[in-house]
């Protein structure tokens, strides 16, 4: 068979498709949790110097940027990253605008229209400011408690939101990261969602395969209809 | 509007469809080209330590694993890899199987049904077997000029193969490299089609998004229709 027609099929919406990257650049000079290590590139070879090809290798955090966590980040003997199951990480999700200072409660997600039938979902708050800031910034929106133990139980595959954490700066025992990753939800921190209207798309969560690691960056893609 | 119909829509095929990760595992002991650093993990914090959580940061080369190539590995001032465009990273593609133990000329590609229509190609050829050694091996399959000449000429947006180059060890002039990249074509090298028939699929090459780098580890999943 001719390898021809393969713009027909299922995914042929895609073309006329919008694709939002709502990934942070990795840069040094980027916020990163209190003292994280953020990205550093080191040249290993330069075109510039007279060398055939340019050739660099990188370091960083693994909760550096856009990242998720995997259960292994809070839970003794967890999930780690590369055991994340795909199947949460690609498919339909919804981004919801929470306004205001206050952390997102049970309440608001009700309010939003969250609900069982939801897979995955993305909190659009005022977070997207800090991202101008290059310092680390702790005043942040995040979930309560109460909206993780929501998710939980509405049966959510993934959470996300659009800072470096989930949860609140230094939340007395980090019930929120421990609700939602002993319960295998997959949290997804860091997406830049300023551009990005609320409605439904179709979620990719692409994580670096890092094995043995407690989190890592992703490459993240929202796709509308 | 409810969040709640978010099934709907374009991509209710995705429920049903069956998702291949061809992404290698990012590990110490895989093989990596020549000396280039292989991914490496370190602990910052361990909750077998008495911590609250487990923190890792971590290094690698840029080309480790499953990657692609920005035009900035072999064009001075080309595109680094932040800027490859998310359309062509996105979208159909052809999973097409090359036998032997010769590398993939343009007589090839025209025999496997690549031709005008084709926006993306992935090569599955025997390098599979080369996952299985920590060794990183010379005697890769490979594209010939030929066949690079022809995925430009036909315009093909990128280009894949299932071990670390796209172009045969030391192949003089880099002649692959430099007709594939010079026209913008996305390189995606090292990708593990073992498990993957020959087909029809939507990609998502889901590159690092590293500021300034010639290159980056990526997340890959073919999705079946």
């Amino acid at each position: 068979m001719s390898a021809g027609s393969e713009t027909r099929g299922p995914w042929s919406w895609m073309s006329g498709a919008r694709v939002y990257d709502v990934t942070a650049p990795l840069r040094p000079d980027m916020p990163t949790w209190d003292d994280e290590p953020g990205p550093r590139l080191e040249w290993q070879a330069r075109l510039a110097d007279g060398r055939d090809h340019d050739l660099s290798s990188f370091s960083m955090g693994s909760h550096s940027g856009t990242h998720v966590d995997a259960p292994a980040h809070y839970v003794r003997d967890g999930g780690t990253v590369e055991r994340l199951p795909v199947g949460a990480l690609l498919g339909p999700a919804v981004v919801v605008e929470h306004t205001g200072d206050a952390d997102i409660t049970a309440a608001d997600l009700a309010a939003l229209g969250v609900d069982g039938t939801t897979r995955r979902v993305l909190f659009k708050t005022g977070n997207g400011r800090l991202w101008d800031d290059p310092t680390f910034r702790r005043d942040y929106v995040a979930l309560a408690a109460s909206a993780a133990l929501s998710v939980v139980e509405l049966g959510l595959e993934l959470v996300g939101i659009d800072y470096l954490s989930i949860e609140a700066y230094d939340s007395p025992g980090f019930a929120v990261h421990h609700a939602l990753l002993e319960a295998g939800v997959v949290v997804l921190e860091g997406v830049d969602l300023r551009r990005v209207p609320a409605g439904k798309y179709l979620l990719v969560c692409a994580p670096l395969k890092l094995v043995g690691a407690e989190g890592a960056p992703a490459r993240v893609f929202l796709i509308g209809s």
